[in-house]
This record gives C-alpha cells, sequence and structure tokens, in this order.
C-alpha cells in the first residue's frame, strides 16, 4: 500500500500497472501476502489504537458539537472488545478461500488440436469508497490481493488517521513479498474521488460501500461499472397460511436483529384472510418492541378491533410513499395483499400472490425479498407451490421462503466474506464474493488453424465437443 | 413485436412489465414463439423482400450521391443468395439451443432444512442498437425471447421499411403465442434512444453493435450498463521460434478473411531474431495480396535487405498510432520485438514475450490477441511455457496461441450464435452468448431459521454444505 503525494491519474495509472503484475502471480505469493500483512498489523496493533484514538477524540467534538452521531462513533472506535482482533482474523479467513483465479469454467474441443478454454482472472482495478469502519480497510485490501486486482482505497474523512497508520503498516508489509508495491494506494481527499471516477481507461469498478446518497453520487458521475446497491428496501409477503408463531420470530428477526441493515425488513405485506389470525400477534410483537407500525386502511382497521387499546393507539396511518422506503430504524409499514376472486383456495393462493410479487416488483429495491407460509407437508402442497411462484416471479437478487432477510449475506452464505451486496442486473447480484471480483479470458490453442480452413462445403467441420 | 406511437418512457415501461412476465415464462413457450416467428416470416418473405427492395432503391440513390457505400448496401439487401434463409435458419438454431433459465448454478446447505440456490434468470429490458443489416432484428430478438428478456430494438436508419415489415410479421406471429406482445418493441428515430439511454429504472443493458462512435456516444450519455466494444485493435506475437509457413497461413487468415471485422490483425509483433527468417516470406505474402506494411525502423531495414525491389519500395514507415489503430481495411503495422539480453536461449524468449505483453496491455485494445510459436514437442518446452506465459499475461478478452484471431467468434467457439463481442472487464467478455444475456438471484428456503438463532457461542453452527 503506498500514500504518496502522487495526483488521481499518476495513482491510477500505477493501479493499472500493478494490476497485470499482480494478474500473474501464483496462489501461494498472494497468499504470503496476507500472511505478511497479518503479521504486521498484529504487531503494529499499539501504533494504529493509538493513531484510532485521535481520531475518535475528533469525533466526540464532533458529536459534542451535534455534527456527528454516536453510531459513526460506535463503527469507528476499533478499540472496542474483539473488534481489532477480527480484523486480524478476517484477513485469515480470506487467505484460507480457494483461489478464485485461474479457473477453468469451459473448455471446449474445436478441432483436433484446436482447444479453447475459458479461464478466470481478475477485473484489474478497483475503486473501493467506504464510510466510517476502519477495519474495512484491512478486510478489502484482503481480498483484492487474493483476486489479483489492484485497489485504490478511500474511507471516509473521520478515519483519516486510522487508515494512514494501517495503510503505512500495510504497505511495508507488501514490500516484503513479491505483490507490487502500488497494489493497493490509498486515497484521502473527497476531490480525488472526483478526479478518479473520470478515469475509466484505468479503473474498471467502482465499488461504494455507504449510503444511498453516495451510492447514487457515484452512479451519477462516472462511466466506470459501479457494484453495489442505493437502497435495501426489503418486503417479507406473510400469506394466510402462515403459522403466527414463525411469522413473529421471522419478523422480529428480520426488523430488529440490525435495525440500521440494508437486509433489514421495511414494509410487511400480509394476505387479507390473514389480518385477523397472523397479524394481530405479529403486530402486538413489533409494538412490544418499540417499532412504529404504518399501517394502511384494512390492516389498521383489523388491528384496531384486535388489539389491545394500548397498543392500538399507537398505530399510524400509511402513506403510499411508505411502501418504498428504506426505514433503517423501528418503523415498518404494513401493507394488505386483497383476496382475490377465484374458483378455489389453492387459485385464490396463487392470484394473491400475484398481486404480491406485482407489488414488489413495483416497489422494492431488488435486494431481498421474503414469503412466509406454513411449511407444507409434501412438494405438490400450495404452500410448496406459492413460494416457488414467489421465488420465481419476485425480480430481486435474494428471494427468501421461510426465513429473515437478514439471511442475504456473505458470511452466511458460505462464501467466507463478502465485498459488499449488489442489485445490479449484470456481473454479480446478491452477496458478492471473491468470485464477484474476477472475470474470465478465453484462450484458443491450435496448431496453426485459421478459419479459413472451415470455409465452405468442402471445409474442416467444428468437433465442438464440450469437456467442461 | 410492435411498432406504435408510444413515447420512450411508454416503450421503456411496457418492455419492464413484459420483462416480468416473460421472465417466468417455460422453455416450451418460449420455443414454441420462435417457432411461429419462424413459420410467419417464411411465410411473409414476398412483403419483407419487397419492403427491403424499396429500402435499396433509397440507399442506392443515396450512394449515387456519394452519401453512402457500396458495403452498407451489400449489407442491406436481404435477397442476396442464401441471405432471408440463413435469417431464418438461425432461429431454428437459437430454439434448439439449452435454455440458458433456471438452471441451479449454486447449491449449498446451510443449516438443516436451510437450503442456499443460485439460479440463472434473465437480465430484465435489453435495448440493442445496431446498423444497417435488417437480418439481424430476426436473430436477436429469437436470442432476447430465448433468453427470457424484453428487447427494444433500434435499426440503422437504412434499414426502416425492412425494419418496419419483419417487426410487422413477427408482431402478429407473438400474438399467437404466450409471450408478451411487447416483449419486442422498434424504435425507429435517433431521437428515441437518446430518450431510453436514460431510462435506467426500466432499461438494464444496452448492447450496441456498429461502429466505434456508436459505441463510444452510447458509453458517455447513459447510466446503464453497456455490453460490447467500441475497437477492435488486434496483434499478433510472431515469436523466432515460429515456422515460417504456419506465420504465413495464419496472418494471412488473420488479416484478409474479413477485412472489416473487429477481430481481423491489426499489427504484428515480431522478435528481432525473426526479422530475417519468418519475416520476409509472411511480408512477401501480405504484399502480393495487396496489403500495405507500416514498418518500424528495424523490420523496414531487415525487409528492404531481403525482399526483392519491386516490393520494399512498397514499405511504408509507421507511426506511433499506427500501433494502437484498428485500420478495417488492407493495412498492417509491424514493431519489432528487440532481443533482450538474458544468460541463456530460454530467458531471452521469456524476457521478450515479457515486452511483447506490456506492448499489447498497453496498446491492444483488449479484444483478440494471438502469438505464434513453433509447434513445441514436449509440454515443458519453451514454446509451450511462452505461450501459456503470454496467454496468462495478456490481459484481454481473447488470448491465441497458433491460430487466427478470426476464431474469437460465438459460433466458432460453440455458444450457437452470439449477441456482439464485449470488451467489458465485467460481466461478460469476449463472444457473447445466451449466458451473458441472463444472471442469477440466489434463493434461500427454511422452516423459520432467523439470523438470531446462529448468534453468540451458544448459537447453531453453519453447516455450509456445498451440493452443486
Amino acid at each position: 500500500m503506498s500514500v504518496t503525494d502522487s495526483s488521481p491519474l499518476e495513482i491510477a495509472k500505477a493501479a493499472s500497472i500493478s494490476s497485470r503484475n499482480l494478474a500473474i502471480t501464483d496462489t501461494s505469493s498472494r497468499n504470503d501476502a496476507l500472511t505478511a500483512i497479518h503479521g504486521a498489523l498484529s504487531e503494529a496493533r499499539e501504533t494504529i489504537l493509538a493513531a484510532n484514538a485521535e481520531d475518535l477524540k475528533a469525533a466526540n467534538k464532533a458529536a459534542e458539537d451535534g455534527k456527528l452521531s454516536q453510531s459513526v462513533i460506535k463503527r469507528l472506535d476499533l478499540s472496542r472488545p474483539g473488534k481489532y482482533d477480527d480484523m486480524l482474523k478476517g484477513i485469515l479467513d480470506v487467505r484460507k478461500l480457494e483461489d478464485p483465479l485461474n479457473q477453468t469454467t469451459l473448455k471446449t474441443i474445436l478441432d483436433d488440436e484446436l482447444v479453447l478454454e475459458r479461464v478466470s482472472c481478475p477485473i484489474g482495478v478497483l475503486l473501493i469508497i467506504f464510510e466510517a469502519r476502519p477495519e474495512v480497510i484491512a478486510n478489502i485490501s484482503a481480498l483484492a490481493i487474493k483476486s489479483g486486482n489492484s485497489a485504490i482505497l478511500k474511507g471516509g474523512k473521520e478515519t483519516t488517521l486510522s487508515f494512514l497508520a494501517i495503510s503505512k503498516v500495510i504497505s511495508s508489509a507488501l514490500s516484503t513479498t513479491q505483490i507490487p508495491n502500488s497494489s493497493i494506494q490509498l486515497v484521502t481527499t473527497h476531490a480525488d474521488i472526483a478526479s478518479l471516477l473520470d478515469l475509466d481507461q484505468y479503473i474498471d469498478l467502482v465499488i461504494p460501500r455507504g449510503s444511498s446518497d453516495l451510492v447514487r453520487y457515484i452512479k451519477t458521475h462516472t462511466r466506470i461499472p459501479v457494484l453495489g446497491h442505493a437502497d435495501g428496501i426489503c418486503n417479507t409477503y406473510v400469506t394466510a397460511s402462515a403459522d403466527p408463531s414463525m411469522a413473529v420470530k421471522l419478523v422480529l428477526d428480520a426488523k430488529l436483529d440490525y435495525l440500521a441493515a440494508c437486509n433489514a425488513l421495511d414494509i410487511l405485506l400480509i394476505d387479507e384472510a390473514a389480518l385477523t389470525t397472523v397479524l394481530p400477534p405479529v403486530a402486538t410483537a413489533l409494538i412490544e418492541k418499540g417499532v412504529s407500525l404504518r399501517c394502511d386502511a384494512s390492516s389498521k382497521t383489523a388491528l384496531s378491533s384486535s388489539l389491545p387499546r394500548s397498543q392500538s393507539v399507537l398505530l399510524q396511518d400509511a402513506e403510499d410513499k411508505d411502501f418504498s422506503t428504506e426505514f433503517l430504524g423501528p418503523t415498518i409499514a404494513i401493507k394488505t395483499v386483497p383476496t382475490p376472486t377465484a374458483s378455489s383456495a389453492d387459485n385464490i393462493a396463487t392470484a394473491a400472490c400475484t398481486l404480491a410479487i406485482a407489488h414488489i416488483n413495483a416497489n422494492s429495491s431488488h435486494h431481498t425479498d421474503a414469503i412466509i407460509t406454513a411449511v407444507p407437508s409434501s412438494s405438490d402442497s400450495t404452500d410448496e407451490k406459492i413460494a416457488r411462484q414467489f421465488q420465481r416471479g419476485v425480480d430481486s437478487a435474494c428471494v427468501f421462503w421461510n426465513t429473515s432477510t437478514r439471511m442475504s449475506d456473505g458470511m452466511r452464505f458460505g462464501f467466507g466474506t463478502e465485498v459488499g451486496i449488489s442489485t445490479n442486473k449484470i456481473h454479480a447480484r446478491g452477496p458478492v464474493g471473491l468470485e464477484g471480483l474476477t472475470i474470465y479470458k478465453y484462450l484458443v490453442s491450435g496448431r496453426g488453424q485459421g478459419v479459413g480452413d472451415y470455409a465452405g462445403e468442402a471445409g474442416r467441420k467444428w468437433r465442438h465437443e464440450k469437456v467442461v
């Protein structure tokens, strides 16, 4: 890692050149670099925590002046129990993941001694922008090196001293390894970002991790592809068949496990037939945990008559925009899915699910949406059918059945770690692990064949025999 | 397919709504739609060729006035022998490809009765812009329907009447099928394109097929991801060991098979040691075929003394920009790779290859680049090693060994067909087939598990057992 007075153009050029060298390093060189970084950060704990304490002092002052929230300070503090060790462990976790590079994902015999291979390789140069959590720099550096990509990093301004301290340590650790020093570079000013976003000839992918405003700003200010998500507007659809106790458990988990998370629940869709059966215990549980309920007319009417007055007085009227809002706090919107007219219970359930899907596709941010049904007794049950209809029809990165929206996460998915969650419709969608930091190239190896050999009726015929 | 007076916004909205319905159609519905389109286009041959004749008449007039080239007219003419039948056959070729949707590409047991699946699905709405070849509309419609994507199509203005005729036929064919009519829509004015490029909330991917100016215009005028390539600046590196007759064959094939192709050869890199052995027969063969040679100083000196005067007088001096130019015609640039100082033949070859790689990475358009060496006698030979070094080190979509750059093509790769060739570093690179028109979603199906169940020391442990 280098921290220099270089211009954004020099930084981007250096990253691009480094990326060519990094791309051809072998697995052990990249893993050895992670070992070196881990060792150096372990040794430098006191120095880094001292720098972090300086950042914290400035942040506390800003908080006293009302310019910074307590949650930022909490995220900034590297000295909280376990945090530094988790940062160190994260580097080793990445080291032990399978090498995502040089994997052959397709192999075809085109003709005798003419072989096509598709081999995974790094994307090239990543520009990663994130907010106040200083430990992220170690994690992201590890992911970039493991996947053979150069990275240009920019953290929140509150973390500047912590970042500088960490980056100096990483830099001197890298200089003892096979990994080019400018594979990881730190920039510290917002002006640098604006210039870097213009350098699409050197930078291949921008990954912003932060507020929806940050992500939107970046998307509208660059031609470089952007990987990430601006909003996490997450729905859970509770069908008439759902078990009330499962609904209570999953709604509480999805809403309350981490209020500010992108995959936290925002909107509850509920079948009209469940308004007086499943909804009341769910509403009571939420109210008891201090969650504000913004209800449409039908759900409010139903709850008003079934909840005790001490709770029903707390119900609020939802506005339309509540059904496409990421609350990031203790508020939930409730919308009723009306019972459609249909000839059978099975058809009613299917038609109601169609309504729920259409609502979600029109109003969610295509991040994570879930359905809760009864647990089916057989695979041809209505509940299984409805759940599959929902999972097929909802156009979101993660579509869940009988589990919490909070499950959408790289660690929980078994990817080891994640660089973020993407709502893009191309390249990588959902939690993005190392695989999302790779692309591929096509190799053809022959013995002198030209396309002219295959021309016309008399030409050679393609074998096109798939091996991988 | 519909051709309406709708505004770009209405078109994009209709495409988005159709895409939701198209995404949940089964394989046979999509294949049946291709059968219907094939049948309707077969029947309407005379009507369509009459419309095409009108386009041709206008184009011939424009050509007489010097406003249009003969090559455009050639591409425009659907009545040329075999062209209409090839268009029809293309639809059936796409129909018989494997369904790219609903493929499970990852399956992990997260915990007992908690399963993660990654399933392929359509991207959503494609905006496809292409130039004068009228048969492309049928091919692209087939690819879009097969992959479950809505498509908005815009062809070159010279093909307007042909497109309108074809689109009317496709429209009435689709109305007899399960596929939503506005899955395929045609727009006819350039102003529509400018408006559509602004609608990133409805359109997921733009695929421009045409001149580098068109592609560059689009890349700088939209936030929507763009798939394709602006330039095809292709290199072939001939090493000192290369067999002269193979070099002659492959260079002629790569340069002359189709002069205007994006994968046609532009720059020949040649080892200094091959200047008097391999280069002369290659240069003679090129000159005899009417190709202009733009040589650097070393190659010009070498050729001047080895070629007959009748040929050497034709040699031109290369300028720097020739080494990063896509000629699209009978011109080739020749650059010498100097012999590095090294202790052994093996090390010289490796160091020369490193120079060639660096030149290509800095100057090619990362489309297709090739190396020609002697055919190795064993897998630990220097030639094998050098070729692998080249294939690993060159950062291009297609990196070939002992074959022609013209090999980079979806049909030749066995993909059945292609929507284009991409030099993007994300999503899809190289020839893009049906797979490049898909993305995936993550499905998790459980029995009521929340993330809270896995919290802390006492929580449940993840199984993370990979099944697929």
